[in-house]
């Protein structure tokens, strides 16, 4: 019977999760794949920890070069996290003639096509499944599901601790900073949290998405990143009552001129499928010339979540061994002679309806000043909303504008700051439609 | 460069969708597969019409043969429909060494276990994404991407025919047979619509899904099969004022004693996911040990929507043609060896809680009568609603019980059809939890 040796590079959550499911699937992993897939060795900083697992003959061992190295390994996992040593880690086991899973969403979206390349070139596999949208299988849909289609639209709910964070604020009525603190006393947001809700985890996924939908791979910097910290619990209540629910979106989109890519907070018809994505979980819309919009909905982290993405992984590189083959598809489905680098839009450029925050003074010709405003920057306004009430300093002045750009936008956010009655740095945030 | 040469048999929807997308696609299919993908020959009762396409020196014949046994012909994808001669002629295809590519779920629900044998003693391959839930990639997510997983529940709105009939009936507050003739005027019923609203082809596809994810592949008459005709706008309105909706689900579990699979309406919470997939739209829901619950969304029949999963089929044979591979994965999943029958569990057995419509005399007694009925089956109530109304023969009687057996409740039923004061046969619905 074939065989495939295991080794993993880092043992927290996921390698756990990795772990135990290789030593306890064995049967099951064996009858779809004909292999048998056995973990021969864990490295980690922590060795003297079997984290409950039964590990009886595995090696845990803190020599990583005794995974990336060593002859009795086919195929290493990495889940160590961040850019190196991970890189370095990664291009060593290729050259040693591993195959190469990881869960490396930075990685992949920083060094994904040198990495890839080095794969290709040596014969291996580099496959990624569990570096986006955890235990949905999103890349090989994308890749193989959907790979007739020419794709022109990519949304996703790609942050969970985000999702969170904003459904607990809609629900409870909650400001921003206390369902931070309580997502992390639950493990739902890191103790530095900043990667997750400004916005860098999801752009990481979304770049890789966008690379397999788009057939051109993005520099890390062409996609525009806000995250949350200043959505407030006045932004939820007015979305709410105008009939939206904010999430943050990475988006990608194509058309004839180019790309446009960004996490951005985003205000979503309620009744939408997007909109009833809600705390932990994921969600990935894709619209293809052929398919329509097809949906794919999930947990996005999370040990076993996780651990599924990777597993499924290996159990491709299994079923490619008993058929003999490597690279039966490309890294980000189209072959690499034919990626494109393919022009970004700039933000000053994007087209769409906006919701505008202002804390204004509660007094006479304030409307005036920043009606004023939005008319020197061409922008007509679909909707006004302000509640006076005499006790406090400012009140909020909440608008809804028609189509406009993003560049108009931010100019007459920025002429409003220099008003005297503006109070606080004006806010705004983009509305989408929804597509399904 | 590789090319790969392809037949058609048949040419109505989804046959045109296709052909579409094989003469206007032939640069991207390249760039995703280095594969140029060919359309030679289309069979068909009408060879006399082009259909709207520019076919230029693509063959259309009359002659079935002049596909499945032509030299010229290395893919074979069949579009007839219905068990015969698609059977004949699929075997036909195999045996001559083509490649078959099916959208037939009929076919497949019947006579695959037998066909995908035939496929995998010749070398080649049969595919059938298309099969179940059209564009979605279903069939991909469920034999690769949660290949590592344990599953025990796939649910399914697998027929857009009688969601979009349902989701109706609730928002005009319309008639089933109203509703029906229009969604016969608009196409999306069939001018002989059995094979839809009376379950059948939803059971089709969960049998597929079934085989898949269990390792076990089903006889078509172990599926309990019910449909839509007997569903009321008095049960849509009753369901609305509980909080559920009523949808069309395929219901595959696994536990420890065996399977079960039905396909039956279904009351489902309004807030759920499972609600809000609505209109002509197919969705899949899948529970595994590893992942949790991932869903799956999308358009599941028309010409591009379907067509986009049999290219994604074509897809992978021209990816594994480059990489010179056939059965790399095994057609449901597990390998054939190792595919076992389990048991499947009889409807009398099945446990849960089920809403009950009775019409009954508008009289002192009834209440006493119908319940007693139920206290002798030992089935208790959760809910009672009745609005009497003198003026009419009967009236509605809603109850709504705790969990019970089907047995129990078809027992109960079937005694209270006996009843003087009941005038027309008692209905039950099944209620899910759902699941997200």
């Amino acid at each position: 019977m074939q065989e495939l040796r295991v080794g993993i590079l880092g043992f927290g959550v996921v390698g756990r999760g990795v772990a135990d499911l290789l030593l306890t699937r064995t049967a099951l992993l064996l009858q779809r794949t004909g292999v048998a897939l056995r973990l021969v060795r864990i490295a980690t900083r922590t060795p003297e920890r079997d984290r409950g697992l039964e590990l009886g003959s595995v090696e845990v061992t803190r020599d990583l070069q005794r995974v990336v190295a060593a002859d009795d390994i086919d195929v290493v996992i990495e889940l160590i996290g961040g850019l190196e040593p991970a890189k370095s880690l990664v291009l060593e086991a290729l050259t040693n003639g591993k195959h190469v899973i990881t869960a490396n969403k930075a990685l992949i979206a920083v060094h994904g096509a040198e990495l890839t390349a080095r794969a290709a070139a040596v014969g291996r596999e580099l496959l990624f499944e569990a570096a986006v949208a955890g235990a949905i299988p999103v890349i090989k849909v994308l890749r193989e599901g959907l790979a007739a289609n020419q794709i022109d639209q990519i949304y996703g709910i790609l942050n969970g601790t985000c999702n969170y964070i904003l459904t607990a604020m809609r629900e409870k009525g909650a400001a921003f900073a206390d369902v931070l603190k309580e997502a992390q006393a639950k493990g739902f947001a890191e103790a530095d949290p900043s990667f997750d809700i400004d916005g860098i985890d999801a752009a990481h996924k979304l770049a890789i998405l966008a690379a397999i939908g788009f057939g051109s791979f993005p520099r890390f910097d062409q996609i525009h990143v806000e995250g949350i910290r200043h959505i407030s619990d006045v932004d939820i209540a007015w979305a709410t009552e105008m009939g939206y629910r904010i999430k943050l979106l990475g988006i990608a989109k194509r058309d004839a001129e180019g790309l446009e890519l960004r996490v951005q907070p985003t205000l979503v018809p309620e009744a939408g499928m997007v909109a009833s994505v809600e705390g932990v979980f994921n969600a990935v819309f894709i619209r293809g010339d052929a398919a329509g919009t097809t949906m794919y909905y999930g947990r996005g982290a999370g040990e076993r979540p996780t651990a599924s993405a990777v597993m499924a992984d290996l159990v491709d590189i299994a079923r490619n061994g008993q058929a003999a083959v490597v690279q039966r598809v490309a890294s980000f489905s189209t072959l690499p002679s034919y990626l494109s680098s393919q022009p970004v839009r700039e933000a000053a450029e994007w087209r769409g309806e906006y919701y505008l925050r202002l804390a204004v003074a509660d007094q006479p010709g304030v409307l005036a000043e920043v009606t004023a405003v939005l008319a020197r920057q061409q922008i007509s306004i679909d909707a006004i909303h302000q509640k006076g009430r005499s006790d406090v300093a400012a009140v909020p002045l909440i608008m809804v504008t028609h189509e406009t750009t993003e560049g108009q936008v931010r100019a007459a956010l920025a002429a409003m700051e220099q008003l005297e009655a503006v109070r606080e740095p004006p806010r705004f945030i983009r509305i989408e439609p929804g597509f399904v």
